[in-house]
């Protein structure tokens, strides 16, 4: 049994964790942290949770705790849902002494440079660069197996690079993409800002961000060279009124004239043991359709030698706490879709 | 272990009951059943299930099968989520052979009149009124546990009787009682109406079906006459533009100046150890923060010699296919949230 | 031609304000304050507006103003889009040199000891509430024609009262009153706050505020008290998704035995030539229908000796900026209904 | 004065030209026509639109007209909101008797094999294709002064062509364009359709349609072959959660290093006196900054050599009724705007 801390526990991607792990079977305690509410009530402060997680919460009697105090509970697994550039500093007591899985951006950039360019400064513990591995699990399953720190990645890269990664490693496109976003506004975290007020946001729909403008957008390329590819990638995502759910799609050029089959072949190739990845074969996936579960559903559709891909999460699961649990399954040997729902809501 | 049959699996409850209950850890087989979408395959006709249901389903290979299919493959327990006067006749086969838990209004009325001026019909199986439970599983949780006939209540009356019922019953309350709901768009069933349309139901609030035109308003008196009141109900339902969720606030006479703490431990004495039922004694209950999960939340106001009480439900959850696993859950002695949330979604 | 001054332009009733006068063809100025954001251009700061509105803002050259810059250019009207308490002060310099239609509730409620409970402080400008009259446009038409200071009525207390008083005073109902009423999300302010982010508010409905501790429900009761009526009121709001637009369930007692005939002669009695008072006589009005205009739609349900009362409006539209205008065109002699629609948005 | 005919009155782009037509200072008169609903009560079928209406359609006494009877009133302008390949006939009456503007899409694509491809088959008055206008205001507007039968463009065509056609014309891009559109719901007509029910399009985002499905992606091409480009269009369409809006973002690449100094001279020397072109030099356009209004607001970014283009419209706007109506004005010598709003909602 693994007990499990959670820093950062008030964001929406906290929240999320905390019932996760409550019913995830190999979670025996939950260790909730916060530094804008410790010693507050879990219950209280979120009053979705059931009264009965306050059994996984024993040791806090159902209040949050400080970062020292979780440190004194020995925690098996750290997730750290804190801001990009603070987490990695946060998390540091905890390296050595427990798995952590970082939900920030703090060690997803190898390169100094680019960390920089996108960060706006260098990265915060880059010492520990190199000793970090990209938690995109279907692709760096046996990586993680054996890692202690894990970079979870962010919800954009991880519903762009999915379709993508397969296509280009198998040569099947080349050359430059075009990826296209929308995103739910949960994805822009639990903040009090006239921006993302209801009467701000229903009705409306917009780009934001584009280009090089958008963090993710070097994640992305990042992840891309490494697969030897030195495609130029032009981002944009939108923000539409919905609150959970990432649309991906992508426009790229097809190497050579290239079927469907082949296509459909070279992701059965790779993903055809992973639980969480549901091919479309004859229809378009659809955010709704992954509401709630850990899915990343892909289609495609060819118009001459142009190739669209097309990708949906849900950007709080597979684009967030949910890809954290399942790397965490990963790395202690479990079920990799332990505690983790297949299946969107109804 | 349990063999579970569904009939009407393409509607929203059918659609979540095959979710629970494939994610239920007592559940050996679920067999989905549809009259107009028998021999189809579940994952094509609800791409938000995930492939991994198919295990659950080895028996049809994932295919819908039609009712004599189902029979012959002898459930242990059937859930109907068919039309109202349509169940009772499709769910005959099973009587005496499993237990049935009838989603329908079927069985929900046991008196003759009562049911004709509600439906505008005599109930389609009268011999069986007798026989069936009414299945508020905290208000009749023995006499559930004994049947193998339960007539699943509706979503409105769950939500509304829950926080009266206590207070009735201790005397608490009394004379007539005033009940607003408000309702998410899924109460309306999965059927292609222009009313029911994004563009007629976004930005639209309004009531429907005021007073006795409202079938639930009969349960509701009835469920009230069992309790010794001869309350008179004065009901208005009310549709918002969300999927999941009713929002029940009613407002009664109370019979002496009672305190909070007099509510409260009326609601304690009966609901001590009911693991859905959440109080709130100093907020307001939201629907949002029980969207997904199988709870009550209740809370309350006192206003001189009146009271306001304040329930939510998700009425896909505990106001349909959640109250009926619960029901499952009590009848076959398993513990009673087993395979159900008590958290709401973040 | 009417120069028009707006203060506090950067909330919902502002900005709309803007807009309506804008397209107004009596409407020659608009001159734009805020204290916030004075000097900045309207069109950066609020960029749905077009930029053909600069031709109405000539003097400022589409920036606004401070609140003394406004008193220079003498406007004819003010419109008050400011906070309570802060509204009777800052209008204050205006007073006698135009007419002031205030927004805030301010001047509302007549009775010093009403507006504590309510307010929890003394009317700032007690020595001016005896000249101001209460905006209700279709029940005080003829005061405000002849009035400088204008209390522009709350959203609820419209939408409560234009159903209500006709009742009452012709004696068709009597006793007490439960009101429960649903808005949109615009009427809790253009304000950054975590508890009306998106994410918090879909997918999410509640009762807030019950009773007497919405401050609406004193001024529904002072209203009800001018028309002999002793009327206790029991009233209950609740938010729901969606950006404007209020419905108001309201239950009372008859009488008498009375017909929907009686009823319907009673508010064409006092209704029938008010160009924003739409009955519903077989139907129940949706917000929806009135969305963008300044309409409020009446209908009802008879139940035994119970009458439930259905009334909607746009919160932001005839519940405040749009009767603003209407007391405008009143007091000015204009045609009631000019530069304001009868038709709601499709 | 003129008097005005709307074929296909209960759509969303009939609705809405009825409240535009209602409002617009040249109509004397409206004759709504409907072959489903002829002789029902407008005001009963459309609960939104305020009984004021009656005043402009006096010789129908408020009800909705035959076609034939349209005939008889001897309309000056005739809107056809009807649907593809069945408008050219019914508009057939009229030709050479009243201007036709047509908002199908039988007249949009003069090429009889171009509108095989899209529509499956032959235009159905291929006779009446070279007298034809397309009405894309801002770029035909001397030709459709001129013209006694508009066909009025798409919607997802007016949004990404009045960004894209300047620039094509001016050679600043060159190349292929890949465009993205997210629409609202709206778009898809008012169909009872289980595709549109509320529960299935909230909180759900997809791409559907991609390529050359979407016959939208023929119109767009046809007219940059127009403006001699060889550029191939990739063009995805997505739905959003939200009734009214579309956001189109385009990817294509700069001929040579332009700045965004002569992106934004390109425009204003072609759209500087359109009063419904409004360019956001430093912003990026938002669809509900257009809601409710005629604008298109147009944005962009430089990516190295890749340019996005941003765009967005109110589909039921700029992109059916509100362009329908600018195309009369311009037609009629109208003042362009007159009718029109230029300022969204709040």
């Amino acid at each position: 049994m693994i007990k499990a801390a959670v820093l950062g526990t008030t964001g929406y991607t906290g929240l999320l964790l905390v019932r996760l792990l409550s019913s995830h079977p190999e979670i025996s305690e939950i260790l909730p942290a916060s530094s804008s509410s410790a010693g507050e009530k879990l219950t209280s402060l979120d009053p979705g949770i059931g009264n009965i997680i306050e059994e996984k919460l024993c040791f806090s009697k159902g209040r949050l705790f400080t970062i020292p105090e979780v440190l004194k509970q020995k925690p098996d697994v750290v997730f750290a849902a804190l801001p990009h550039l603070e987490s990695a500093g946060l998390c540091s007591p905890f390296f050595g002494k427990a798995v952590v899985i970082d939900l920030s951006a703090d060690f997803r950039l190898k390169d100094r440079e680019v960390f920089k360019l996108a960060y706006g400064t260098a990265p915060p513990r880059e010492d520990l660069l190199p000793s970090a591995v990209y938690g995109l699990s279907e692709w760096y399953r046996e990586e993680i197996k054996e890692n202690d720190l894990i970079a979870n990645p962010g919800c954009y890269p991880t519903a762009a690079l999915l379709p993508l990664l397969p296509l280009l490693d198998s040569g099947i496109i080349l050359g430059d993409v075009i990826i296209n976003a929308i995103s739910g506004i949960s994805g822009a975290g639990r903040k009090a800002k006239l921006g993302y007020h209801f009467c701000e946001r229903t009705e409306n729909v917009s780009a934001y961000a584009p280009g090089k403008t958008h963090r993710h957008s070097w994640e992305i390329e990042a992840e891309l060279r490494k697969c030897s590819s030195n495609a130029a990638v032009l981002f944009t995502p939108h923000l539409a009124p919905l609150k959970r759910g990432i649309a991906v799609t992508t426009a790229a050029e097809l190497k050579h004239a290239s079927g469907s089959d082949e296509i459909e072949a070279a992701y059965r190739d790779v993903y055809g043991k992973s639980p969480f990845i549901s091919l479309k074969v004859e229809s378009i996936p659809q955010t709704g359709d992954v509401w709630g579960s850990n899915r990343c559903d892909i289609g495609w559709h060819i118009d001459k030698n142009k190739l669209l891909l097309f990708s949906v999460i849900d950007n709080l699961m597979k684009g967030a706490s949910g890809q954290a649990v399942q790397n965490m399954n990963i790395r202690f040997g479990l079920d990799e879709s332990s505690g983790l729902s297949c299946h969107g809501a109804v």
